[in-house]
């Protein structure tokens, strides 16, 4: 049974076919995040905390930690900085000290600079899991030497030097090429974690099932485990988290053991709760002067889990328990079913009939 | 590749591994359901009327017809309505009549009552499926002989005269024999779907993972279409649709092909819109006196889809996507695609980035 264990000083999260799908947190990152990079330019980790203890809450068991920032005020006064082989080793080290003294959940090492990958694990306590290593030559001789030297273990991109195949067998046969290059340095297989890359329905309409095939065959022929950016399925489409909610627990039945994805349920906004009123006191409801946006927003039922985020979370806690590795051992189910009636292991079906819902 | 053709007389429905996952309609059954029972005692099929329309516009693509009905009153009058042989078989011809005579979408035929069977199979047009057969030698005699007369496509569900097993490959093996027996009759396994008999989670941990493992044996080993009673999975249990939106997406990938549920969101009722109306002037909301439910409804976001039946097609539809088996053959998709800028086959990673959702 193949397990990666992801380590912080006091907490250990276990990647595995047996265990609970591991959440991994993607807030961390500057990346596209021009507010973030703003903040973390001026040596503000206040956004940084609070994504750490907001995401640790809402389910996340390890955190990616990603340096990808453009410090554009530093780049004009210093040439140096328009380099991210000089930003990413610095800003790395501040956000794992940063985050691992707020939160104890193990760490995601998330870069494309081998300096900021080296500094990222020296400055991790315990076994940090390194994000990422690909197929490409270059990448795959600068990052397995570091996986080894740190014994950790790592994320594996199934691209190569010729880029991205749509081709499954392809995108396979990368990551197979790499579980051997690993084995040449003394890295077991169950330390590397493949992300089989998916692919968005809106660009290729066989993605899913292509997905899911991929995913059973690095399990079956390759032991190893699996992780993908979660929302990448449904990118350029509406109602994208419908159709990650059922993205999850498909991809959960064909194996696929971790993804790295937002599980925090997004608060809603000033500006549609100002809507919301303006639409309600147009239809003659009139609302106490003192009333807070708190309450407002309680008394009309706006959760934002009604799609957002949490409601992936949810899809997978139940994904948990149809694959019987719900992190609480069922407990609170066996207790529900023993106040249920006669909820017998038919089902309610009895000759022929079915119990309605 | 397995398809199992349904008809009615303009329509037709087809259960397949390459086709939309086939949802039939549970709605039309009086068993537990004793309003619906009184009314049908009383020639009243007002309820069956609109639970047909409404079911076909939620995305059913076959109803379920099922006679089970007692009549209590008349049983009173007249000792015969006591026994279901007398009751049911009357009673399916009028239903069936009924509901073909108001939407064109294909029937399901369900009875443990012969008579009945044989009453609606008479009364369909088309090529109605039956359900059900079961492995009981009884019940194999009696129904398979109905099923070559007519050609009729028909549910077989995994128990025989010892019970339901608990035991996945006894389930299997009994579905094997019924496809064996029918052989016999010349029935060919594309015309058989087999109800697996989907156990809940409550009463056995493993049930998940156990259905998506039979299903996916029923569908490589035999060759047949497959179907469930949908919410059999969470019964018992709290969140049942949450625990069932997850099931459907699993359950598909595994290679279910239908479900026999309800797909209509439930509307909220009046009990429930005068709760919360009581909850917000508790909390100094003033309501205008002529503000009517619809109204109300609406602006407090207390659609029924946020948790309810309407959900689980939303769950079926994603990954109908997901399957590539979109109905719309992804058209929808690609139109909003070209729409999405960048959305390239690499789904927004590049050189182990990720774009965030």
């Amino acid at each position: 049974m193949t397990r990666t264990v992801v380590e912080s000083k006091t907490k250990t999260a276990i990647i595995g076919f047996d265990q609970p799908f591991c959440v991994i947190g993607e807030r961390i990152n500057p990346t596209g995040r021009k507010k973030l990079a703003a903040e973390l330019e001026m040596d503000d980790f206040s956004t940084v905390e609070a994504d750490a203890i907001a995401q640790v809450a809402a389910g996340a068991t390890i955190l990616d930690i990603n340096s990808g920032a453009v410090f554009s005020n530093k780049m004009a006064e210093d040439p140096r900085y328009a380099d991210n082989n000089f930003v990413e080793p610095m800003l790395m080290k501040a956000l794992v000290e940063r985050v691992q003294a707020i939160v104890d959940v193990p760490l995601c090492i998330d870069s494309s600079v081998p300096g900021a990958l080296e500094n990222g694990l020296a400055a991790a306590e315990g076994r940090p899991l390194l994000n990422s290593v690909t197929g490409e030559e270059e990448r795959l001789e600068l990052v397995l030497p570091l996986v080894k030297k740190y014994n950790v273990p790592v994320v594996a991109i199934s691209n190569d030097d010729t880029g991205i195949s749509e081709d499954p067998d392809v995108r396979f046969a990368v990551a197979k090429k790499i579980v051997e290059r690993a084995a040449d340095f003394g890295i077991p297989a169950h330390d590397i974690v493949v992300d089989p890359l998916v692919m968005p329905i809106g660009a290729m309409a066989t993605a899913g099932n292509q997905v899911f095939a991929l995913v059973r065959r690095l399990r079956d022929e390759l032991g190893v485990n699996t992780t993908c950016g979660a929302s990448n399925i449904s990118f350029g489409l509406p109602n994208r988290h419908g159709i990650n909610n059922a993205f999850l627990p498909m991809a959960m039945a064909a194996g696929m053991t971790s993804a790295i994805m937002n599980p925090v349920a997004l608060p809603i906004g000033p500006k549609k709760i100002a809507e919301k009123k303006a639409e309600i006191e147009a239809a003659g409801i009139i609302l106490p002067e003192d009333m807070d946006d708190e309450t407002f927003v309680k008394l009309f039922g706006m959760g934002s889990t009604k799609s957002g985020p949490g409601k992936e979370m949810e899809a997978i806690r139940a994904a948990n328990l149809l694959t019987n590795n719900d992190p609480n051992g069922g407990a609170w189910i066996k207790f529900n079913s023993a106040n249920a009636g006669d909820g017998g292991a038919a089902g309610g079906r009895r000759g022929g009939r079915r119990r309605r819902a």
